[in-house]
């Protein structure tokens, strides 16, 4: 049986759908992904999201990039956007450059939660929060995602999540509540980490740390996920996990290439289309992820 | 020594700092509880707010009751409220009646969040996920409180959590993640409670199930916190753990009376100052903190 979480098989059944629904629709999501200065992952991370959107989707994704930029000016354009009607989502490529990154919080309040497809925004996190709909942190989404796809079992589980970012940990916890799962939430502090982790069910690793987490950390037959990307020292792309080790003890196992990073964009593709449509996306995605299922079940 | 924690003694010594605060002040804090139908603990609980903050504090605290209310007229009054400059706090006496509980979420999303004064907003959830300065709910905010003031040290230490409402539990793991602590979020569906909860140095107990707590949920020498508060057969107050048990096995413990009740009550004064005077009220509290540590160490 093969252990591997397939993302990018998941990824093309749900753009599939995703596009049959947009094509019965007048209005087509319009995002601008807005990225500054000269963070190289950033940038590369910023044209891979744009490049993946407009080959799988109708959804009109523009990147706009600039080298340097004022507060002022920042604050100036995401005002703009927000008072676009043509523009139905904004999302603003992080880390910012040195000058605007101690503002970055406020900067990000800035954009109308209505069109906030990065669901950065603080009243983005606090809908999540307290089970109102709201457009949630792509990330986790494809996690949560993968998961109900590979028919895990959320309700009662454990699982140990490295990473207490906004971004990731904070908002798969709150996913993982809404499964009815006991999350755990570990970070760099945490004492006997590979004790508390080996102790769960389903480990989220989101450290970046390259090849930290060993088959030490993980019991037999959990389900383990890697956020981590990096390149090794042969140029080869490893995760923040042992990933051959790990393979062993794991019932189910993401590699570090195709599986939350194409579930990250897919769900960003989605979150354009909520930012529009709204609750009607939750149920499209619940359909997009019977679908899968049932693909992925033949395939085992 | 006496392992029980006192909040009675606790909070007074906090009441006398905001006090001390609040003489050099012009503006003192004016802070509206709306309670709505016949909830008998919903009742008792608003009378005793407005007796403890009113007899504690300078703050002027109106306790409204309505006996029933159409949700037209009680969206008109939240408006009027937000409206009037003179009323710098706003707060709705949980549960509803029938007739409204349906919109609680919407109608509490009505409150400004600048006098949200019972963090119960979203965007105070929001805040105080992403990290920025909020209004936060009083219980969790209570127990931080203590804990610090007991000297429990939180990094890198397991909390387990039994409740995942945004009022208690979410709020409480926000908290704990701020002072570097690992929380596990547990609730009704949480396999093997008891073997997740002797895991763990601190155990936060909300699950509302009296005396449920027996002392092999807990480990030796753990702190832990009480919520619940129930009438036993004999009259008797109680809370969700077996107290009698579970104190040989505790390092620190609450009672059921006097601990995190005045707290609670304790920090939603805070917060009525904090609706006006922001950061101050949070540099404040920490200084009350040192001094109440100061008194504890003395009388252990």
């Amino acid at each position: 049986m093969n252990k591997e979480i397939n993302g990018l098989i998941v990824s093309k059944i749900l753009y599939k759908e995703l596009n049959k629904y947009l094509l019965k629709k007048d209005i087509i999501p319009k995002v601008v992904d807005i990225s500054i200065g000269n963070d190289f992952g950033g940038q590369m991370y910023a044209k891979m999201k744009e490049e993946k959107i407009t080959s799988n989707t109708l959804i009109d994704f523009v990147s706009v990039h600039f080298d340097s930029m004022q507060i002022e000016e920042l604050e100036d354009y995401i005002i703009s956007i927000n008072q676009d009607p043509t523009i139905t989502g904004l999302m603003i490529q992080l880390p910012l450059p040195d000058n605007l990154r101690s503002e970055e919080r406020r900067l990000l309040d800035m954009i109308d939660p209505k069109i906030d497809v990065d669901g950065l925004t603080s009243l983005s996190a606090g809908k999540l929060s307290v089970g109102d709909i709201s457009l949630v942190p792509c990330t986790p989404l494809g996690i949560e995602t993968l998961l109900k796809v590979y028919d895990v079992s959320l309700e009662g589980r454990k699982v140990a999540i490295i990473n207490r970012s906004n971004i990731v940990g904070k908002s798969l916890a709150q996913l993982m509540l809404r499964n009815n799962a006991t999350p755990i939430i570990c970070h760099s502090k945490t004492k006997n980490l590979s004790k508390v982790t080996s102790d769960c069910d389903i480990v989220v690793v989101a450290l970046n740390k390259q090849e930290f987490i060993t088959a030490d950390y993980i019991k037999d037959g959990s389900v383990v996920i890697d956020v981590g990307v990096h390149k090794n020292k042969e140029g080869k792309t490893v995760g923040d996990i042992e990933f051959d080790e790990v393979y062993k003890k794991a019932s189910l196992i993401t590699p570090s290439i195709g599986a939350v990073g194409p579930m990250t964009i897919c769900m960003l593709a989605y979150n354009a289309a909520k930012s529009v449509y709204g609750k009607e996306i939750d149920n499209l995605l619940e359909e997009g992820i019977m679908k899968a299922k049932e693909l992925i079940k033949t395939k085992k």
